[in-house]
């Protein structure tokens, strides 16, 4: 954390920020500028950076160590691949999924497992519990849906994925879905997020509609630091002002998180 | 719903589309413009417009009837006015909340509520269980800071609001709390608003940081269809390209909601 | 247009509204449904449908007519292919044009040149006067650039395209540059835009940071409407809530605007 | 301007780090920290961060001098107090400027004028020349509109303010107006914020739809640059998400800009 003092900041407003990120725990460095004086912190806990902004005299507090460790490059260089049946993904693999929204019967789910076996594809998805904007909306066929999804995978050799939607939901889910998927009006649900970190099958994240790369790194964070380190990202379009597509993918998402 | 065909529509396009609408329980009503034809729907269930709009021919599909009805004026004209020990809110009474984002100790707590209680406000706040974007900071006193909330609440006479984070939850604050807030990321987690459908305290729903207003009206309508028809909206800003400020306060959206 | 009225609006507001919009020369369908009243309008001239929603007893205008004719597909539907020197645009042509941002020096672009010919790019790009955020920036070699872009090109058989920051810049830019490009900030210089509907060079417009696709279709419609049927379009990013790239490029806005 | 290098970098990628900056001009203070090295530059012309952030072995470079001068606080510490005619704005006057969008007929202009200076209101707006996001609309009266704004205003004493589109107004609107308003659109019309600032009289400069407080304040500092010190800042909404209100008043730019 570096904290850049106002160029008219005077020794005592200096010296009480010292005093204030030391009694936090960090180490205070100072550097006279020209202009400015900048406070190298380090070590300490996890502090708000807003609180040291509204201290007298400082410009502003610039983050440099991120708040994602195990979801970041920093210390794992190599990239993780995750094998689920017959499918892969990361690093050189290309994972497809493909499904209806919704499983709506097992006619339904039969031909689709059918189709995406034709073209190769090794996941299939379908949703069981449906989030709906509207309370008067079909809500999902729940349990029956799953079972479907695990027979028509079964019959085509196909690895499951499918959106659990609360923490109760994830021992009936571990019994029939290979892959749990987290929804985007989930992505910041962090007791779900903290549950999931503490399984053996791999977890999706969806992308939420309004969150930054960096909240969604931190949403991957939270499975990781549970012990699970097999976390899928999936960007799925943020919100913006254009609406005539329902969202705007974010395509340079992708390089910036890989 | 009205279905707005397009100019190069022809015959057998707009019987299909007709054909389509009536299966779902609609009635039809077509009227054959200049330049195009328009056909109203009238009674069926809920549809998802996004599938008719895939037929051919097809340009535009716009919906009339809102998705909400309780949350909506049409049916309720009167303004609902929500009493909690001292405090009033809606119709002509603008009810204060104020405290700090998160119970730290009696202490604190303490003279939160004596400060509050010399302002002239009725109701204090406080988190016990922080929902954080990063899975190493303080997560909230829990069970133990609801009492500290409770206590000095009493002690002042003051209503007391707090954030329910998810459904286990929701017993154990009843014991504690006098209004229950659903945060902007639990916006629509729709398995929780339901839960709170049921239950006959007061809750306040904070729109969710990239929820349009009229998704916020819904999250009210999954509280109001349970059958609790006490809700309170709180606009708390949302997101957009200014990061200077951390949100920007839709302020128009309270005469839109009102 | 339609018209759609509250379920709520009595005769005399439906009359009303009637009134108004036969008055602006428009002809009136109106069709009662079970709900409510909708009103188709045909014909007129160019109307604000916000001066019809403040009529008493109406929900919500709906146009069904685009503002852009030209620039919609409902008229012409072959493609439109621009040729330029060896470059080509549109329909099943893909063309590439690249450079650097700004013109700084023969050399640079000399070897800029040499590369895009060497990879069989037939258009180089480069700014003479650039629009800086900041009056402390360079701001471009002016006329001096454009000479050189025009000496490279014309060496390696390229076409030039540069962009055109003010009317009074055209004639002067007609001299040395094939395809004139309208930045990003200047998408809705709607004077600027009606000057280039008149000249017979194509016209290259760069989507609006925060321009819907509709407003972009809007400003092809300026230039179109002038009698210059060459117009190219240029997705460029748009600016979302996401800070870490500099721009959202808005991938999905291709298809649609094709 | 602080260049953070990652934690990974070697003495060479730093070395050329200090090489790149002072070759730029800036003198380089290197700070070598427990996990990463800071290093701070001073003087220098401005540069492009980006060309720095591209270098090997750097993680992040953050500005700390501003890029406007003279439309920040750091140098001018009083208010600035613009007053024409009886209107005030600055400081602890708040100044109202109303009437119609365009000005229409001498009688329209005679009525707004009567019942502004009724309310004590001393600013009267309309625009002469209308910048239409369709082709088709209605473009304005031009001279003749200023003429009417100008000639009902000296009847009952107000300030006119109108927009002005492009360079070539600008004379032409000196002998009608009092304020030059400077649309929204043309925020960045850099050209334009030139010339403005070589004028007399009060510029108002409305905030882009999508522009950031940071590029607004950008833009007055343009016409402050040139010498004009009279400029007044119109927040008048950004384009967010939401489409229910045109705009969404960005109410903290407020005392943010302040």
């Amino acid at each position: 954390m570096l904290i850049i003092m106002q160029p008219t900041a005077d020794k005592t407003q200096i010296e009480n920020v010292i005093k204030y990120v030391e009694k936090a725990g960090f180490t205070a460095h100072v550097s006279n500028g020209e202009f400015q004086t900048v406070i190298g912190c380090v070590g300490g806990k996890t502090i708000d950076k807003r609180n040291i902004e509204l201290l007298d005299g400082v410009r502003e507090v610039v983050k440099i160590t991120s708040s994602y460790k195990l979801a970041s490059r920093t210390f794992q260089h190599q990239d993780t691949i995750i094998e689920v049946k017959n499918a892969k993904f990361g690093g050189k693999y290309t994972g497809i999924m493909a499904g209806p929204c919704t499983v709506e019967s097992e006619k339904q789910m039969e031909e689709a497992a059918e189709k995406l076996s034709a073209l190769g594809i090794k996941t299939i998805r379908g949703g069981a519990f449906k989030p709906r904007t509207s309370p008067y909306s079909f809500q999902g066929m729940g349990e029956e849906g799953l079972k479907i999804l695990r027979k028509v995978a079964d019959k085509y050799d196909l690895a499951v994925i499918s959106e659990v939607m609360e923490i109760s939901q994830i021992p009936f889910m571990m019994k029939y879905v290979d892959i749990l998927q987290v929804g985007a009006r989930n992505m910041q649900n962090f007791n779900l997020l903290k549950e999931l970190g503490e399984i053996n099958k791999p977890v999706m994240i969806k992308r939420g509609m309004s969150a930054t790369i960096e909240e969604w790194l931190m949403a991957a964070e939270y499975v990781l630091s549970g012990g699970n380190r097999e976390v899928l990202l999936c960007e799925r379009g943020i919100r913006t002002f254009e609406t005539i597509t329902r969202n705007t993918l974010d395509l340079s998402a992708i390089p910036v998180v890989k």
